[in-house]
């Protein structure tokens, strides 16, 4: 009775989200009070389903494999459940007899868990309920960084390490939006990508500071001055000083999810609105807008190595609290050396439903910019074998013959 | 006297350009006949400017790590050099007695090296000028494929893979458009990511064929209700049935280049475009559209191999054609083996301001997909080490207990 454990992954997929998975699932298999390990198919929407593969007859090997696969191997959902699909789900799980449920997702995943964990204390049912964090954001409070940041942050870093030097070889304003609709920390990762003191990123727009259009043209037109270029990293969520998300003044109608929330990603509009404020404010010519999109969280062969085995490590983690230990809750990641990490189990209300964004001694004074700290925080983080920028020596130059004077 | 050599870069970047400009410098260096070689800074412009550096006091380390960097190392431009501005660079040769000049670039930069061999040749002066190709977009005349392209090919069907991966997991229509003003050999590449059946792109839409949108929401719809989700792969040259671009159909004026061509890169707007007709068209919620842009040619970690030795190799095969041969031409790479590739040196009239497009042997009889020998004709580019996706087996389903019937 009760011997079954589910898992589940929920929200926007990551990079690193399966090992997650597989963490869990060969975990489980090393304890004999576990007979069964099922996967639910689109998280909780196949939890009510009843949508489940029987992951115990899986290979260590084809595991293995799908571990190193980016995106949800078990699909996910965006809905978001209340506490009467939170009760559906239970009811699925106590028909199923499951004792053990876990549940990789961000902060409304840590919620869900949360309420169908209350639902089986009120009836007495004996269930293990934990919350495994993912999440490109890195916006879940109680961890030092969260599993799908720091491969997603590598995403960002070589991206921009290579919008660099294309901006270095054809000069001119280049602006590129980058995901984070409340935390920067995936927009300012896009610094780690810079070398030399002229490199890009110059400026970078992050949702914890007010966006102002006149200040912006201002300070583009000065580093256009100053280094013949601009590059701009701007997060998708950046709004104005009462809050009003700057994609949603265009003046056309935009898409809200179930959430309600504003699509942010999936257009290239909000890119576009900043390069011609630039064109028309500025005259400048040659002014390019790219907006990162989907890639940033799926890319395939773009991985922080470190990333990939603490997303392993919080869904092993996740069964052996909830086999030796005899509460639910959600496991974080503690940093404990420079660099190593340990793990904790911290109760659900303490993580769900709340949102992390970058501290202040991780941006500049300007506002535009991150500090040391925030290098030192995420370099670590990036895992090995980050790709290097070299340039030729410029001081070997030749003296004209044609134009002496 | 003429013993020394002049290098640049025109045009775009790629991934691989600098391995072939640093092919030129170390082949050079075994020659006694030349005992300077200079690089030009941002290309022709450079030239005329006399911005040179001397390359021969590069060390062979550095030289070997800005080869593995991607973008142009020398700096590029978009001067498409006419009679008079061919003359200057002539006359700029001349003042600095260089006798071997050698310009990586497309289609535009081999006219450029044809007029310039042209005005030597009238004056008798002893100059021997060399093409080397290079572009994302696989259209330079003669040659099997572009150094280049299978670097950004490879980057393309990578993104594919995740985004595929991506939309599995969270089901709806994604659109991507891809670099490819006249030439679709990069947007077809967005099915090299395919593995299973059901995967992504579903359609493909090409510059070789017109674009009628009527039949693509259509055929998206066709693709939805058959698999629940529908990925296209957009090329951004895109047009209808009279060659008019369909991202120029959108109301607004669209700013275009020095060459009178209009800018279709470095704004989302085509795919926002699409993305509105089938969320108008179809009712679909989940539509999400995303632009490519410029990491296509400048992501820095995500390299064809095989592009990496074939770009090196045309830089030093035209030092060798330029010193032992005594003919101007234009370096172009000939498959002999699946795979091996030889290389030519075909005259500078023959690539000069052409432009090669998809074979209709490549595009399948629908028009929205590739064939198995564009499958076969690319799949050697990619090179070694191509990520691979895997999927938990879907077989092992548990019985549903509370929905039985």
């Amino acid at each position: 009775m009760h011997n079954k454990a589910l898992v589940a992954q929920g929200g926007g997929p990551t990079a690193v989200i399966n090992q997650s998975v597989i963490g869990v699932v060969l975990e489980c298999r090393k304890f004999p009070q576990i007979e069964r390990i099922y996967g639910a198919l689109h998280g909780v929407r196949g939890i009510v389903d009843e949508d489940f593969l029987d992951l115990t007859q899986e290979t260590t090997q084809n595991l293995e494999l799908v571990a190193e696969t980016p995106s949800s191997a078990l699909g996910s959902t965006r809905d978001k459940p209340d506490r009467a699909y939170c009760r559906e789900i239970f009811e699925t799980l106590k028909a199923h007899e499951i004792g053990y449920f876990f549940y990789v997702g961000g902060n409304d995943s840590s919620d869900t868990v949360r309420i169908v964990a209350e639902e089986a204390e009120a009836a007495g049912y004996p269930l293990r309920s934990i919350h495994i964090p993912k999440t490109v954001d890195n916006d879940i409070v109680e961890n030092d960084h969260t599993p799908g940041y720091p491969s997603a942050a590598r995403f960002v870093a070589q991206a921009f390490m290579g919008i660099n030097l294309d901006n270095k070889a054809l000069p001119g304003v280049y602006i590129a939006v980058v995901m984070g609709r409340n935390a920067g920390f995936l927009t300012a990762a896009s610094a780690l990508g810079k070398k030399f003191p002229d490199d890009g990123p110059h400026l970078i727009y992050l949702p914890e500071r007010n966006f102002d259009p006149d200040a912006f043209v201002a300070a583009v037109e000065a580093t256009y001055e100053r280094h013949g270029r601009c590059i701009v990293a701007v997060s998708e969520g950046i709004h104005d000083a009462s809050g009003q998300p700057i994609i949603g003044q265009l003046g056309k109608a935009l898409a809200t999810d179930a959430h309600g929330n504003l699509e942010l990603s999936g257009t290239g509009a909000l890119a576009d609105r900043l390069a011609d404020l630039v064109k028309d404010r500025l005259g400048i010519k040659r002014v390019r807008a790219d907006t990162f999109g989907y890639m940033q969280r799926s890319f395939v062969g773009c991985f922080s190595d470190v990333d990939q085995r603490e997303a392993r490590e919080v869904g092993e983690k996740a069964v052996k609290y909830a086999l030796w230990g005899d509460t639910d809750g959600s496991v974080t990641i503690q940093r404990v050396g420079n660099y190593q990490v340990d793990y904790d189990l911290v109760p659900l209300v303490k993580v769900a439903a709340k949102t992390r964004t970058m501290p202040d001694h991780f941006i500049d004074e300007a506002g535009t910019g991150v500090t040391d700290q925030f290098h030192m925080y995420l370099r670590p983080l990036l895992g090995s074998g980050m790709p290097n920028e070299f340039r030729l020596q410029t001081s070997n130059r030749v003296a004209k013959i044609r134009k002496r004077g």
